[in-house]
């Protein structure tokens, strides 16, 4: 990406988070409402923060700092930048204001204006537009997370607030589950080279891919209620051990925002207020013990990160160009959409049903812990600890979710949670051994 | 108080609140530092709450309530008036926004004022003025309990925030601590009955008081500064048990919002920011704990209710006017001012030294548990879970502290809280057996 | 008490302390239930201890210590000997072995034999001989505890093992609840030095008692049982705050050890195993939460501290012998027993019903906290830790229960434990204003 | 195995397990320090139980239980089996006692002997078979948690105890750290299904192996020297995220058992007591955040599970029987021993020196989380609840520890705990990219 392309990108990235706080009030993005979970404040000062203290305090003898506490206050988590605000206590920060971190804002993006004008004949330019490129896709991460951490504190108000004002309209009727053998062999995954990727996509490395078959769409909130009313939450021996000790610890017996009336009826927390659960969609926030729960249920189990990705790449070359399409399309709504056949076909009848939903909606759970890929080194500097130190005991997650940043997506990136964890869009896709 | 003077008092206690939250932005008036203190746009709220539900919804068939929602929302903890929305996370709640509860304080005052000017004539106006007089000192509670509570979750904010721009400039040399004996004999403690009280200042009641000595003036920090030099904090034997374990678990050192540099500076937080310590003024945020280990230290004691209560009703019948004025004088600061002599003397050289900051600057622990007095009847109906449910483990305070509204003193009130709280303005004074 | 009869209550005591482990196994004796109790090895151990670090190491130089690590594992709080071995570990000692710690108490008891013989006629003999009276008083508050403990300790065992073999026959009719007028005034309570008693119970001082009324027996099971049934445990209302989230917590129904069958049937786990509930018993094994609500929903309250001293030192004059003896008399079985009116009544039918059970069956709780009487002084030394270090956050208890070694108690005896404490023999008796 | 074969095979280790708690006391063999390890008891009765409930119970339709309450009590963790006694209250059951559980072997074993000798013409016999030996496998585990249980337990006690007599003399030089480079390909992992496996083993299945290099020996405790010398408990940014907030949390500053005099000497207790340290054996007690900080710090990595497995069985079939040898020889005794040379050899300098230590000493931990193979299916029944349902946040150990049994290990092996265990005798191997 050329020097300006990359200040468009730049600036459409900071403008579009900005726009995703627009509905919220000061008080809004003040609340944090669990340590997993950032103010929207936060979030809008702590993306700011990493180009100030990667490119500009970096590249730039002469930067004005804006303000010295904040370089304590908005580090997330790099060691090597020294001690930071404990995470918990995030929310506590009254101040600066709301007004003060948009300030921030203005003043970081006002001095990038000026650096990209002027550094990319500098010798090192690659490295910084490479930073800068980082940058933004940690921003666009962030985007997701100020949503679903804005879903999180609101939902935890009694009075249900919303976020945005009206739920839109979607289909009622999703395709039937339906099986697609997936063929082994020699494959790669990971990430080419070409193109951005964290450097936990990387690199690209041979595996051994068993056969396998795959579901042709996301578990939906109809199967799921099945499992439900089977007495899923109440039977130890479809759990993990681990996963049967959260739900009697926590009293489980539906998903996070599922809410069930005194006449049975079911609601949902959603970013536009509590609505009627719509059957068709995807099941979501679930998390991989309530995942994995389902898919014994079912007589299935959880795909492994290679066989999500070998598929996605394979759907991605679809001579059929409807059947690619259908595989990677998403909604980018505030909720996830049902899944949708290809253009055009009322049904999916052939031999080979197509793989829908596979870069949108929810994330989708694997069994697969999140670890090095063979010959996986961390980038240097401080910006190492992006990625690689979180590596132990949490789960990878394939695809996207509906509020996921449209070009921030790649059949080889991989997000990672704990296996407890519930707030975010994550959903699941069956898959079996054959 | 007839209903134009209640009228007054009512409107100068609100708008009282509304100063002390002026200095707030939107977000200040949000936070919650830990699960005792509330956001202070939850006191303004509650505050106007216990008007709305005691007397406008209860005497006034037409109030048009403001917000269904705001019953659970801002109810405290009577358990009478049903569910409530959990302690913990009243500073989650963003919605409604601090506009929105100035608004509900407006038209809770529009229709106050309405109601007072038609209710003097009702034959239940005995009982209802009661209870709007309980609401007005109920009220000076929450603006002392406001200061404190933002001062703590200012203090969690690593820029130390100001709550108030200039620190008052005050003495810096406290007269010398002397004992004062006190004669025991048959005494009466508790309210007599005329003027408000608190249900749990009643009834009146006959006490044997033993012979004791009380000395003449607070703890101040240059008398505590030597407790902790002398190891005060490594000592197990000072300390109570409960204590000892506290220090331990915290590893205690000094007071709340004492810190000392490498330099070996002590500097205070106040709600002017951060200020070096005044070695003149009271000791203050010291817990029970504290205040036992340093009495023991000092080969003194903690005064009991009864002793600071009969001690207070001596001093205020002296016939030297000057004394009887330095016994309760209070500085009515945002931080506590050190002891002052009756005026114009400057030694105090006589056999009877004159009692100072009996009712002002920090609140005075005392051995006493809070428990009913003999004869004690809570207030019938919901108000009656006003005092009394909390008559165990909490230990009195008698006197005041700065922070006090000026009229809400009177001698035999009881402050109360459990023996680990810090936040509040308490220090002590030593007491002794003679 | 001369110094051969003082050698003969010592081995009296110590006799007593090793018939109550006789019936338990090395495994028995090695578990601990929970930190607040000790293993019955853990006791017999202690309770040497007590003597040889105060009394034979103090006063013999040429003491042959048994073994130097017990002084580390052995102390139980001492904080002025020096650091130990932490309290909720004390059952994860398997060495020494019971037998060990058998062995210490016979070479501990030769040794005092020995310097019980020889420092009689010692220049500080008063000073030991009081040692060594506390030390058996220290010992005989130990059997109780012993009991206690084990009896928690067996619960925790699906299999609700027994301590001892059969159920004693018992009467299963209480005499009717009835109020006894107590006149006010001013009364003196507090050890009067005569004989032993512990520092917390002195000095002796006057009070002003205030006029009221006692229930002339304890509560019973019948009696709690109404109060069970009544929805004692779902009403906020009868709670004090503190004891509502205790309930809430532990989702408290009944008390510790009653268990209801599916037929609805209520059973109490005993030192005799498990029983069916014998209605004309006192109510044992309640906490100050649940005795204060029992309370409140009788329309009545605690007794104070001084009520019941009062009340026992007037029953303990009474001219009628058979009323004197009713009221102090204690059955001294592993369970507690009803109350039985004077001998030979079979009605209690005048103006002034005897009180009965002030000194055995189960402990009293009392609203009192357990703070220093006025001019109290603990004794000089490590003893002092023995009592004024816990008077923090605890309440006391008057009277004694069927577990109480007979010589070992008195009108002025302070029990004490924390408000949430059930698994002592603690129950109640009704007071109220008049 | 033939039935005769079966039935030494099976008292052969009833008998070890009884060997192993010959040195313990009934005391000894109550204690329970934390709720990840069980007493000695505990592991003596449950694995009886395992015989009777899924042998003896299952398949002798007349079997007389020995005790039906046992069913509950020493049941660990089989929910299709029922409700069971909570592990962290297994220390709690003093009853049955020590002898009784003996009893309950002697029992069990006699009836294992008759059904044994009957049923081996039974048409079910080779599934009975299976699971006999599933059993005797099962008691081999739990007779290394036994000895690493009671280690823990006997470190509680700050007298040290032995569990055996005395240290045995090891060499005090290790051999020289070399890489040792290892080829990638397809190769298969996994149990091919020849003998005995548990079901996680399997299925056989193929990998692609990446190129990388291996150490010819574990990690010493010389080598984990340098690591704590050079501040590698205080550089978070060696730590894996999580290992970081464990060493803050715990103040960790060293391995377990490890302690250092004021003198700056070493030592480190084991099951032969407390002992100084030799620096020629494996470092042993790390967990996995120890283990993966010391591979960042030497500049490598963790093993991969197919890494070490492939290792193994290369080892395995070396032509030179030395060093065949030399690879999986251990040394048995209670206590991790240095590496030695192929027998023979005082120096290793060849190209390709020989991988040692692959099957004993300590365990390695691998960056491979635990999870299932490619057509993994956990056993049908109960028993499938063995292995299958522990798939999450767990990590594979490879190779076998000094306390394995002899005939327990072969190369699939996959022993897994969390990442934070550090009571197992788990080291490390460093491996690294090539």
């Amino acid at each position: 990406m050329d020097a300006q392309a990359l200040k468009a990108h730049f600036f459409d990235v900071r403008k579009t988070t900005e726009n995703l706080v627009a509905p919220l009030s000061a008080e809004d993005a003040q609340i944090q409402s669990m340590p997993d979970a950032s103010p929207a404040k936060w979030h809008l000062a702590h993306s700011t923060w990493l180009y100030e203290t990667f490119i500009l305090k970096a590249y730039d003898p002469d930067h004005p700092v804006f303000d010295e506490d904040f370089h304590y206050l908005f580090n997330s988590y790099y060691e090597a930048e020294g001690p930071r605000h404990p995470r918990p206590q995030r929310g506590l920060l009254s101040r600066p204001s709301l007004q003060t971190v948009m300030d921030y804002r203005r003043a970081t993006d006002n001095r990038m204006a000026d650096f990209l004008d002027q550094m990319s004949a500098h010798p090192q330019w690659p490295r910084i537009a490479a930073l800068i490129t980082l940058g933004c896709h940690h921003e666009q991460q962030h985007q997701e997370l100020l949503l679903t951490d804005i879903k999180h504190a609101l939902s935890c108000n009694p009075t249900a607030p919303t976020y945005a004002p009206s739920f839109p309209k979607m289909i009622t009727q999703a395709p039937e589950a339906r099986w697609v053998k997936m063929t082994g062999g020699l494959k790669k995954i990971g990430h080419d080279g070409t193109g951005f990727a964290f450097d936990n996509e990387g690199p690209q490395h041979q595996i051994w891919l068993h056969d396998h078959a795959l579901h042709n769409r996301l578990v939906t909130t109809a199967d799921y209620l099945q499992f439900i009313e089977d007495g899923g939450y109440r039977t130890p021996t479809l759990w993990l051990s681990e996963g049967w000790d959260w739900v009697n610890r926590h009293h489980a017996s539906a998903p996070l925002y599922w809410t069930q009336s005194k006449d049975g009826d079911w609601s949902i927390f959603t970013l536009y207020g509590r609505q009627p659960i719509n059957w068709a969609e995807p099941v979501c926030h679930l998390n991989l013990y309530e995942a994995d729960a389902f898919a014994t249920w079912a007589g299935a189990r959880l795909p492994r990160e290679d066989e999500l990705e070998c598929a996605t790449l394979l759907a991605m070359q679809d001579d059929d160009e409807a059947k690619r399409k259908a595989a990677i399309i998403a909604s980018h709504r505030l909720h996830p959409a049902p899944a949708q056949l290809p253009q055009n076909r009322r049904m999916d009848a052939d031999d080979n049903p197509s793989l829908l939903q596979l870069a949108g909606e929810v994330w989708s759970w694997t069994s697969s812990s999140y670890g090095p890929y063979p010959g996986f080194q961390p980038s240097p500097g401080a910006i190492g600890e992006y990625n690689g130190k979180f590596m132990c005991n949490q789960y990878v997650l394939k695809g996207a979710s509906c509020l996921t940043p449209a070009k921030h997506w790649r059949p080889s990136y991989r997000n990672f949670f704990p296996a407890h964890a519930q707030w975010q869009f994550t959903g699941l896709r069956l898959a079996k051994d054959i």
